[in-house]
Parts: structure tokens; C-alpha cells; sequence
């Protein structure tokens, strides 16, 4: 395997998080960079959800991954294989990132020339959704196996991803998943979600999901 | 449905988590109360689990729980028509139990005259892993959608739990899962562990974690 770039990324002094984060996409507009937080359980499919977008993407966007764990640099390697440029950022134990994480791993990454970022955030549905890391938009991945009343235990996260991607639906035959429900318990927590069921490993719908990524890079160079 | 006693605990002002833990657990053993501390990520079935042992239990311990989420009692009503003592805490968004939050819910839920007290933590497998709650052990639910490489991902989780139940193993011919690959990643983490492979589901290996169960409340009594 090749060697991965891993940086260790510290917890931002800066006390306001949420000024660090318009400044950083500010920056990222001035650079025609979109940077989308992608968050989720451990285990719900962020990096083969990743692999399969980059490959549906890459002949029109240049791409770049920015891995956050606490430890281990495996996502990134599968990540790299399907040709994005890619960066693994070590929290140092810590549960989520904040904006001054994501510049860190944003300035030392050089994201000049790519048109998408993914952060793919530590696997965690609580710490994550309480920092603005200063991406454009956040999206989620809700897998079936983890049940549809996830809405109900995690409101926060599902109030500040404006995508709610439902994979693994190829085993929707041998778990209780209410799809109809799984909606409902979304849109009481964000009336404007998008959400998109999927199969990252099959394929199965995926293009819908490519479609609205690709309006959202257009519209940010805009 | 009956109304749930609902708590809101409060982050602990005392500084040493550590040394408040062990007068919880001091505390517990002059009781005769055995407290479990059960994390997981969200959706891996803590509480399919808890309802599958206390049906397989109740006629030999009383058994309390203690549901710990930031927000809902949905899994207070799930585990309360099995017949147990239950009380909802509400964190107050926060991801993580400490000894002093832990101490609050016993006080409040009233333990004497009984032998189990299970602490289902928040769904996370980061910030939990890194509070002594003063439970006498720590169990862990790994499920087969989460994938076997999540002890790499998530170390510390790992290290601190004794007994780690795989769970949905009824699903096994649909996922990746390589469960020899599994046992070798915990016990890198934590030679000592316990592992279960279950399906609370069917109950398919449940008797072996009762049976852990018991050898543990028996010793604890002594």
C-alpha cells in the first residue's frame, strides 16, 4: 500500500467556533472549493458510500477526501484506490471535529485545483452535529441495519444535515426498517431534508445522490 | 403506554471521575447491587438485547435498567413490558456518562432489593469509552453491519470492555463479516475479552452471556 499523509489535528483555541467556520467558507468559496461534511454511525458505510460516489464523479470533478479518525488510516486507503487525492486527519481521541480542525486539515490537505471536498467525520452521531466545521453543507448516512427511529434519539444531527442518505437498503428484507416512518421521524427533526435511499454497495441510487452534488459544486462556483 | 420516570442528570462538578467511580462502586457492593455498563453505537440492538436477557433472567434476579439518551423514552417503554424496573436519564445533549451522572440516576431510581442494575449508555463508541461510570463492568455491543474492523477504529472502546457480544449474527451470509478477523482485532485491543457472537433477535446465543451474567452478580454478592 501506499504511504497515506496522516496529520495529527488539535482542538481549535479559538472560542468561536462558528465565526472559524464562515471564515473557512469564505475562504472556500474564494477558491471555487466545496467542502461537504459527511457524518454517521460507525459502521453505516461513509467510506464505500465515498468510493462509489468518487467513481461516479471523477471524470467530471476533482476530488479530495479528508479522513478523520481517532485512529487507524484504513478508510483512507480504500479511499485512494479510487483515484481521489486523499489526506488522513488523527483527532487525538477526540469525538467530533470543529472548524479549526477542518482548516488545519484544509490548509495542510492544498486543496487547490479540486472542485469537492468530502470530510468524512469521526463515526459518531452525537459529538459531530454540535460543531460547525465550516463546510457548505452536511449530509448523513442513516443505514437500515441501526433501525428508522434514529430521528428520535439523535435530534440534533438530523436537524443540521440537509442529506439524510438511508443506505444499505439491498438488506431492507431482513430488518424491521420502516422507510415510511424513517421519513416522517426526518422531516419532524428538518422539514427540508433531502433524503435518498441507496445501496453503496450495489449501486442503487446513487445517482440521484451524484445529481444533487453536482448542482451544489455548480451553484458554489458560481 | 405508562409514563416513564424521566431524570435529567448533570454533568459532575467533581474533578476525579476516577476516584467518584470507585465510591459508586463501593457504594453498590455494600448493596449487593451489580451495575453493567452497556455501550454500543447506535442502532446495534442495546435494547433488544437488554429485553431478550431480562426475559431469560427475571425469574432468577431482579433486574433494573437505566436508559441513558439525550432525547426520547422509547427504549424505556420497549424494556418496561419485560417486566423490569426502568428509569429514563436524559443527558441534556450530552454524549457520555461520567460517575456522577451514573450516581444521580441510582439515587433517583431507588436500587435496593435488587441484584442487576444495566446501565444502557448513549449510543457512541467514542466519549463513553473514556468515563469510569463506577459500573463493576463494562459490556459492549458490536454488530455484523458495523463491520469487523471497528476495534482498529474505535481503540479505546475496546480496551475498557470485558465482554464484547456480537450482535445480528442471523445476518451473517449478508455481510462482509469475518468474524475470526474480529476476535483477533479485540483481543489486540484487549486479550481478555469476552467474546459473545449472539442474535437477541432469536436469542441464539444468549444463554453463555446469562450465564456470564450470573458468575458475575453470584461473585459480586459474596
Amino acid at each position: 500500500m501506499d504511504k497515506i499523509r496522516i496529520i495529527e489535528v488539535k482542538q481549535s483555541i479559538f472560542e468561536n467556533n462558528d465565526r472559524q467556520a464562515d471564515a473557512l467558507r469564505k475562504k472556500l468559496k474564494e477558491k471555487g472549493v466545496y467542502l461537504l461534511n459527511l457524518m454517521s454511525s460507525p459502521g453505516s458505510g461513509k467510506t464505500t458510500t465515498l468510493s462509489r460516489t468518487i467513481e461516479a464523479l471523477s471524470k467530471e470533478l476533482n476530488i479530495g477526501v479528508m479522513e478523520a479518525d481517532i485512529d487507524s488510516d484504513v478508510d483512507a486507503h480504500t479511499i485512494e484506490k479510487f483515484g481521489a487525492k486523499v489526506i488522513q486527519l488523527h483527532t487525538g481521541g477526540m469525538c467530533h471535529l470543529d472548524a479549526g480542525m477542518t482548516e488545519q486539515g484544509i490548509d495542510e490537505f492544498g486543496v487547490e485545483g479540486l472542485d469537492l471536498v468530502f470530510l468524512e467525520n469521526v463515526g459518531n452521531l452525537v459529538c459531530p452535529a454540535e460543531f460547525d466545521t465550516g463546510a457548505v453543507k452536511n449530509a448523513m448516512i442513516l443505514s437500515v441495519p441501526e433501525g428508522h427511529d434514529k430521528p428520535l434519539k439523535y435530534p440534533l444531527m438530523f436537524s443540521v444535515c440537509d442529506v439524510v442518505l438511508v443506505n444499505k437498503i439491498d438488506v431492507l428484507p431482513y430488518f424491521d426498517f420502516d422507510m415510511e416512518k424513517c421519513e416522517e421521524y426526518v422531516h419532524m427533526r428538518n422539514p427540508k431534508a433531502q433524503i435518498i435511499p441507496i445501496c453503496a454497495k450495489t449501486g442503487e441510487g446513487i445517482e440521484k445522490w451524484t445529481d444533487w452534488l453536482k448542482a451544489e459544486v455548480a451553484a458554489w462556483k458560481e
